[in-house]
């Protein structure tokens, strides 16, 4: 098990948070939720290995944890949190952990390693940040890869930045911003019961950022991140940016993209290099029942691009063999190598659009392939 | 390519047909809905290879294909239908065709052939029939092992009776078994653009039946194909029987059912033969945030069985080390070889039970885990 732990020494250090939308949540986010209401965060321990879901006493272990934790920071017990992934329904083992957490100043580390030390099956570990014109940056962790959907799967991202920041205006850029990149990625369809991303800002440098910069700030950090989350899902072959238009509601649109990005008729196809338009049509046909259903969304006008190929309008395919094989081969060449344990060459991701019409924005879902790699990792994942 | 034909010689054969939800129906699917209004059916020419799905002239195909085969039954070309699954996208070779359906009545062949010659990846045909005590059979013939759910997916049912059954009584019962059976269960989540079932009653027997007699002989003719298109499914190992209950409303309780059966890490862990509560949890939390979200539903009252296990209660996991083991070899014993190319031992079912509450009735999914051989068919199916 790794232990990690992000401690803040400014007594100023606001914070925010967005957790899962699963209805089994774990201890770590249901004292995540009570404690983040008074956007007072200092301290954080963080474990892999134990989720601390559905184990009985999950949330006195919690708490335990986050008491430890605290004393690092010399903060109040409600101003820290224990945070944790890993398999669900083990109990913490608090004794030792709490121990542990104790010895973690003598450790101090690099953000890396802190990206690092929060990985569970990622294959490597993702950090990166940005600067605001304004002088403070916004430094980004986070770690996925399996169970990834949105509203936060199995991932956990940190946000830390030295801007002075109001605790509203921090939730607020900070939800927006989730729900437009991790929130629209799914690697495989389940949310998980121990998402969250929590954002502190000590305002360090002094220099406060009001809304539209400190999103200017953070849009970059976690666009960056979920995409790795989903190029580092496991068993990832190919990384799709999936766009769709002409749809009025934009989270009827999310929905829709998610629905046709999880189809494992069009994982497989993308995984074998297939530019298969009949398994994204039929896909397409399925999300709009679905999600849907009282038809507002015309499925006459449908037009479907890969790459900067139309392969479907009309109300038929508008492909031929050349085309084809043209296509095969930029599928191809997007491929990641699946089984790398290094970090992937960074490869472009695979662009599907699907335009149902021409009024309504756009938007766009990040998803992934479905290979052997990841039956693999995910039928042995515990045994 | 395979064609068969099926036709009644009967003047007052009836029919009723289920057709796809799937936004982008193909040409048999428009051009069953227009001529199943009439309830007269007498022909039907069915291929494998090719779907007639979003081709250009696709209607007009369908239609040629139709009027050839009302020749042999000596019909009106409006009492016809031409029925295709395969590869969306490509035409039929119309001319062919209508050659060979010319030349079927020198082949007359079995029901077991019909079934037979329907199939596109299938490992075996499927075929069954059950009698009513007042005399009648039911007859049921289907085809489909991917791009399986609800409402069809690519999988075609006929249903062949010799009772008298009247238009609307035929239509209505037939939908209310369909959505029982055919329409719970989900291989890989997308309704297809071609599904339909199509029931003739020819009277020959003249023996009519009323709705509950009919409805007695039909259900076990349906169950039954519907789970054996399940445990036919391209590369499954596992048939999972999947119980929801404790949820007032059935077709909310189906969408959750589903849901969790094709939650990709559900069914690697199945595949895998492991009991992962965590998945099953994590899952069950993710679908009824999905499909419950003015939260009717209570997430508190959750129990979850496997075989005759709990796993799940009161908020923790009710398992220890031992009780998994058993669960483990539970779930090995119902395994089936997926790499058979014959007809899988009857094996029973992995039965998954989610009580959400005590009152509500109960709902049942039948679905498939996922594994390697499901990867490599689908990845390399056209290729």
């Amino acid at each position: 098990m790794n232990v990690a732990a992000i401690v803040s020494t400014e007594r100023d250090t606001v914070a925010a948070g967005v957790t899962t939308g699963n209805r089994y949540p774990g201890a770590p986010v249901k004292l995540a939720r009570e404690r983040l209401q008074h956007s007072r965060i200092r301290a954080i321990a963080i474990n892999n290995k134990v989720a601390n879901v559905a184990a009985p006493d999950g949330i006195a272990d919690a708490r335990a944890v986050a008491r430890a934790v605290s004393r690092i920071a010399a903060c109040r017990e409600e101003e820290a949190l224990s945070v944790s992934t890993g398999v669900i329904g083990w109990s913490l083992p608090v004794t030792q952990l709490v121990d542990h957490v104790a010895t973690l100043p003598e450790h101090p580390c690099s953000v890396v390693d802190l990206a690092r030390a929060i990985m569970t099956t990622d294959r490597y570990p993702k950090v990166t940040s940005s600067r605001s014109p304004r002088g403070p940056i916004v430094l980004g962790v986070a770690k996925g890869a399996g169970m990834i959907e949105p509203n936060m799967a199995t991932m956990l991202g940190f946000i830390l930045t030295d801007a002075r920041i109001e605790p509203h205006t921090l939730q607020e850029v900070l939800t927006e911003v989730v729900n437009a990149t991790f929130n629209a990625i799914s690697v495989d369809s389940d949310q998980s019961t121990s998402d969250m991303v929590i954002a502190l800002a000590n305002g360090a440098t002094g220099t406060p950022l009001g809304r539209d910069e400190f999103y200017e700030a953070l849009l970059p950090v976690c666009t960056h991140l979920a995409r790795e989350i989903v190029r580092n899902g496991e068993g990832t072959s190919h990384e799709v940016r999936l766009t769709v238009s002409g749809i009025a509601d934009a989270v009827r649109a999310r929905r829709i993209g998610r629905h046709i990005i999880n189809s494992p008729l069009v994982k497989t196809a993308i995984y074998g290099n297939d530019p298969n338009v009949g398994r994204l049509l039929a896909a397409a046909g399925d999300a709009i029942d679905t999600w849907d259903p009282d038809r507002t969304v015309s499925a006459d006008e449908l037009s479907i691009t890969i790459g900067e190929t139309t392969v479907y309008r009309d109300g038929a395919f508008a492909l031929n063999g050349e085309a084809e094989r043209l296509l095969a081969e930029y599928l191809r060449d997007r491929a990641m190598e699946p089984a790398g344990v290094s970090v992937p060459q960074p490869q472009p991701a695979v662009d599907i659009a699907f335009r149902f019409g021409s009024t309504g924005g756009e938007t766009t879902v990040f998803g992934s392939d479905l290979s052997y790699e990841y039956v693999r990792e995910n039928a042995d994942y515990r045994t």
